[in-house]
């Protein structure tokens, strides 16, 4: 069963990741091996590609290439956002067996597990024998069933670093710009936003504040979060995702125009840029700003070995379930218990990982809802790879006074 | 002559770098290896650490420590912001007498080439042997007399990197999100912005725009900028200077309230922000922004090699020259003719550099206004040490259609 003969089609989808495209790699690296696969295509800006009919040929890429691809970020096949309609899930199908294809490999998030999800069924129903695996991807880390997800490892390497070296800044600076606010992707899951905290190196570094969408919190306790940390350590270094919101669950900046904040002030400019203004006018200092924005998922230079390696196994991972008769299925990861971290690779059922937001849940969040807790540190350290590498401080011994 | 034995005092001041503290290094080694230096002290916070006698004894500080800080971002001393006033340089200068400061030198930018020159001059007023050397640092690369400034190298390369990553972004997402403005440092001085053509590594592939603040442009040709873009390419990536400003020489969104655009739009928000309102309104796409902010002077990981040596060696070479009996000048780099890239040390008058901005000339920018020369490429590019890493891009031969 499974070893149907056919063409294989590959796709990349919602938002990229620095290594997306080792997934991709993989995919083809495994077919390559697998007689059963004929044809390896690649779809052109994900499912649009099957929508349109633009398929390249990925058995004409050299060694070379995809060699370069595992250190490229971004989907080399391009990308797409577009909500798969029903109508054109039956036209999809149609596409699929004109085209030969008993394989189809999707890589991406919620939205991509549902379009798999949903073209895996009609083949069912249709009585066509069809392979569909979703292979996960996003820097959000917010799908079901699988202890993290490629993509997210690098990212938050990237974030660790982005606000350590910022946060290096703003220490120097001292009195001439003690706060720094660094925005991070994410708006309904803190998972990147939580992993800035593998960028705190010092007892009193930063970030000394993290706000997750998670849990709501209210305007005074920001600005009394700011203060403390200006009294205890003379500056402050805070990671906010780009979704914090208050204890209604209102997003920060997201007011309507004129609407007054809890202080009684109109303020405008969403989420970061709103903070900022309130901490101006409560505590009269200029919060700098720092929106890495894109650079996140997608800074080559940061890309963490561990989740290069994971996403590429994840490709080879999700040909060999469907060589093996699977369809319907995302490959996961599942932590094995020891003191050193090794994953397995798993299957799930994408009904369990369409379109459901795993976020981060309440024991990884501290009490006071600014700041990761231990148990959080222990999940995320091994997924950015090797630690930042060390940075020095001087002794400051101070010259005793003439 | 300049062999006076006494102690040495070492500061840095203004904005950060990500390779100062290499030129606090160069000082500390090269002042180990000096018979007529004793004491080697360091500012707190700059000049403020003058003002208020807070000095460290760097002597104090581990060997492995200082090898550290050549890779630790952020002025390890702390920096300042603060315009000495007339009536502080009495005091500067009674406090060097008082310490016995023979040697005195300041990583910094043109207002603390000001600074130092002023200490200069005020120490020959009074017949006390000081020998004050600048050394120079800035991101903003605009200080005069120099073929360039240390820390530029290391920004340039995240700045190169940065838009290359964002790029690849862009052009994965096609019509999902073809438009990237990414705000660079840099108010009045494009070096940076113009650097970030290090990251266009194909003939299609970002920056395709680069708006420096040293020559205006009209919002209209800003909007068939990137029309054109669009048109060739299925993307744009544009660098904007943070001060890019239109042909009055007006920076964008800068505008006060309710004034109206060309287009006789209203639109808030400052510069990228504002244009970005511009395409939304004109060519009804949104233009995704990136603010890396203060990454682009701290981003440890993209540290450019020549940049952290050449400013690890402008530290030693101000000790020598200072030991040489100079004072008042300035470290300058001198680019050698020839084939290969070489800079040899020299020195140039404070005078001469004190508050001079350098900026970008004009046989540096295209004649459009929305690009560098080659000229300019040839300049930029040996200073962000090794050229990026490769990347890949796929073939993408299509599959004939059925």
């Amino acid at each position: 069963m499974g070893k149907k003969k056919g063409n294989l089609v590959v796709g990349q989808s919602g938002g990229p990741t620095a290594v997306i495209n080792n997934s991709l790699v993989g995919v083809i690296h495994e077919a390559l091996t697998q007689r059963a696969i004929d044809g390896v295509y690649g779809m052109l800006h994900g499912i649009a590609g099957v929508i349109h009919e633009e398929f390249v040929d990925l058995r004409c890429e050299s060694a070379e290439t995809l060699e370069l691809l595992r250190n490229t970020p971004a989907s080399a096949l391009g990308t797409v956002r577009y909500k798969v309609t029903d109508k054109d899930y039956e036209r999809l199908l149609q596409t699929l067996i004109k085209y030969d294809v008993r394989y189809f490999f999707y890589i991406g998030g919620n939205d991509s597990m549902d379009t798999t999800h949903k073209i895996h069924k009609l083949a069912v129903d249709r009585g066509y024998e069809l392979h569909a695996i979703g292979v996960p991807k996003t820097v959000d880390n917010d799908l079901a069933c699988t202890d993290h997800c490629p993509g997210f490892g690098s990212a938050a390497r990237f974030v660790a670093a982005a606000v350590r070296n910022t946060g290096y800044d703003t220490r120097a600076m001292g009195d001439s710009g003690p706060i720094k606010f660094v925005e991070i992707m994410g708006r309904n899951a803190g998972w990147l936003t939580g992993a800035t905290i593998l960028g705190k190196d010092t007892p009193d570094g930063g970030p000394h504040l993290i706000y997750l969408p998670e849990r709501g919190i209210t305007e005074k306790q920001i600005v009394a979060d700011v203060k403390r940390c200006l009294d205890d350590y003379g500056f402050c270094v805070a990671a906010i995702s780009e979704g914090a919101r208050d204890t209604k669950g209102k997003e920060f900046g997201k007011s309507g125009p004129a609407e007054k904040d809890a202080f009684g002030h109109e303020r405008k400019g969403g989420g970061i840029d709103y903070l900022a203004a309130l901490i101006k006018e409560e505590l009269g200092i200029t919060a700098r700003i720092d929106k890495p924005g894109y650079l996140q998922r997608s800074f080559g230079e940061t890309i963490s070995l561990v989740d290069r390696e994971e996403a590429y196994q994840a490709g080879r991972s999700a040909v060999r379930a469907a060589l093996a008769g699977e369809s319907g299925k995302m490959v996961t990861f599942e932590r094995q218990p020891g003191s050193h971290y090794a994953i397995e690779m798993g299957l799930a059922q994408l009904s369990k990982v369409a379109n459901v937001e795993h976020k981060v849940p309440a024991e990884y969040i501290n009490e006071a809802g600014n700041g990761v807790t231990e148990a959080f540190i222990e999940y995320v350290r091994p997924l950015i790879g090797a630690p930042l590498a060390p940075y020095g401080r001087l002794a400051c011994n101070l010259v005793v006074k003439h």
